[in-house]
């Protein structure tokens, strides 16, 4: 049995600190299964190390970081009123550069309605689907330009790029997700009406897929529909999939709708193993309470499940679900506790 | 006085038949204003028409439609079913082209909790903005394509298009709207973290147009951002200014908060002043309910409503306004009649 080798990027804001917590529980289901503890590697990266180093990622960083099993990930980003951090620089020379290098070519995010969790909607009734939302093409590949800028005459282009290669690899992961679970219902979310080109494409592939899982059953529903029905009827879905865009846009609303996004869970995930994949609570860094020990380790400590998972430590996954869920459940109707003594309970049940 | 002018273009489904009660609203309101009535021109299209007669939207009808001093638009499209009219076919070689030949830089939805309509949201409380949204840019230019289509080498691309006229007329128009109001607050929703070269130029445009409205508070919200506020705060938003097809996604979804699309209106409005601009309800033509005489006219009207306002007549319009949010609120708990029972209450208010 090799332990687990995992980098662990804490970030900035209270990215370490959920993410210590998601280390402790991830080590308690480990040794709860009787498996070697995890070997974990820190790396510095984030916005306050681009203020004392200049770097976002390194080459060198990229590279050592490939060796790893896997990815575990806080949060990153200055405050937003810090004028010393270009805004966007970290996300792109450092988020969305990670997921373009390690080729995460599915952004998996489920959207559950957790015990407890506070769901804007009157009816809310058990939200608990999934988007598998594409992570290396459409708009995000930083295609497109500006002539003329600053002039009367400017134009500005952004160019999204979709391929069969990863429209395909996504679809198929999502229709095997699909098909694993107990509903077996695909929704394709797009706009194929006005987006003809990148709306095709996905439509084909997804017909062409689902020949292979004659079990799943699938619509189609275009993006502005789909935000509807996330708020009048959002039980109504199982898996989504859909593009990095639409995914970004409607992962934030199905977060909203289960209680906000210190619940949520994501996985950027290399379909093919050919670099590791990594984990991340969809929260970003909090600044203004950061270092108070006040922040919910929860969405970081249920990234680690799906790291868990995707590494095929099913009965560690299954551990920490259980025990989060457990743990919510108690603390329901009372305070949560702090950071420290949210991720202590959820390891003391695991 | 010379009367008004319009072309009138009721479409399929229910489009016609509430169509029909807000030109009867119109009416009633231009008389109660001492105004002369309004010259009505009906202009078949709509997929209805694309079957009959194999025409979707001639240079003929066009040359015609540009006569006359507004549009008053139903709804279009077929049955989802009907597999007689190409998907996307009547939307963009009729409702897009007129928007594109018309030159309707501004898409104006407002989205206003009306008495007795029901929100999903828990805590709605008072929801009135309004989304101006780009009209004739974006990725809905329908510039990009596919290679190697069909094969495992496809590569399809959409090309978001923004120039500075475009973006310029209607953040201009958004600040308008926003100083003679009475919060005086706009929102630019992008995603310039991602989509740089076009969110910065939305950006700066945003900030140099600020120069001339001292009293207008603004800030910015990425895209996803914004789907959670308008979640869990919508009452933050007066004004929201946005790029076309983030506009197109954060309508449906202000549309569902505020009760459904039953209510919302819209209009495309040509800012210049070059071509008619054209006013029309959110929602689509609703074939399953078609012909029966149960659909609700309320958005139909309230587009009349935002045409009167914009071809100069506001005594009218605001006739029109306080008729239906006396109507909403008479048969907020009981059953609200049917569509022409719903159209002559409010034609009797004004
Ligand atoms: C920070 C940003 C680049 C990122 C994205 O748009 O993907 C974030 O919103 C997310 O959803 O992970
Ligand atoms: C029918 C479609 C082309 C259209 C759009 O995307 O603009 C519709 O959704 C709308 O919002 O008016």
């Amino acid at each position: 049995v090799t332990a687990l080798d995992l980098a662990v990027i804490g970030g900035d804001g209270i990215g370490p600190e959920v993410t210590e917590q998601a280390v402790a529980v991830l080590q308690a289901a480990l040794a709860a299964e009787g498996r070697p503890e995890a070997r974990l590697t820190d790396y510095a990266l984030g916005a306050e190390h681009w203020l004392a180093t200049g770097e976002t990622l390194t080459d060198e960083t990229l590279e050592a970081l490939r060796g790893h099993d896997a990815i575990l990930f806080g949060a990153v980003g200055a405050a937003p009123g810090d004028t010393r951090v270009p805004s966007g620089l970290i996300e792109r020379q450092m988020l969305l550069r990670l997921r373009f290098a390690l080729d995460h070519g599915v952004n998996l995010r489920p959207a559950t309605l957790y015990p407890g969790a506070k769901s804007p909607l009157t009816q809310p009734r058990d939200i608990d689907f999934t988007v598998v939302r594409e992570g290396t093409e459409g708009p995000y590949v930083g295609n497109g330009g500006v002539i003329r800028e600053g002039t009367e005459h400017e134009i500005a282009t952004e160019v999204s790029v979709n391929t069969a290669h990863g429209v395909r690899r996504v679809v198929r992961d999502a229709f095997e997700r699909a098909d694993a679970g107990e509903r077996k219902r695909l929704t394709l979310v797009h706009k194929h009406n006005v987006l003809v080109h990148a709306g095709h494409l996905w439509r084909r592939t997804v017909e062409a897929v689902a020949a292979d899982f004659p079990e799943v059953t699938w619509d189609y529903m275009h993006v502005d529909a789909a935000t509807i029905f996330l708020v009048t009827d959002p039980s109504r879905f199982d898996v989504i999939v859909t593009d990095n865009l639409f995914g970004d846009i409607l992962t934030d609303l199905a977060a909203a709708i289960t209680g906000g996004i210190g619940l949520a869970a994501s996985g950027n995930i290399n379909v093919e193993g050919t670099a590791p994949s990594m984990f991340e609570p969809v929260h970003g860094s909090a600044p203004d309470i950061a270092g108070q020990g006040v922040a919910d380790p929860v969405a970081a400590i249920l990234s680690a499940a799906l790291l868990l998972e995707h590494v095929g430590e099913a009965g560690a996954a299954g551990r920490v679900r259980t025990a989060v869920w457990a743990h919510l459940e108690d603390r329901a109707d009372g305070d949560r506790g702090s950071t420290a003594e949210v991720g202590a309970d959820v390891a003391r049940r695991v």
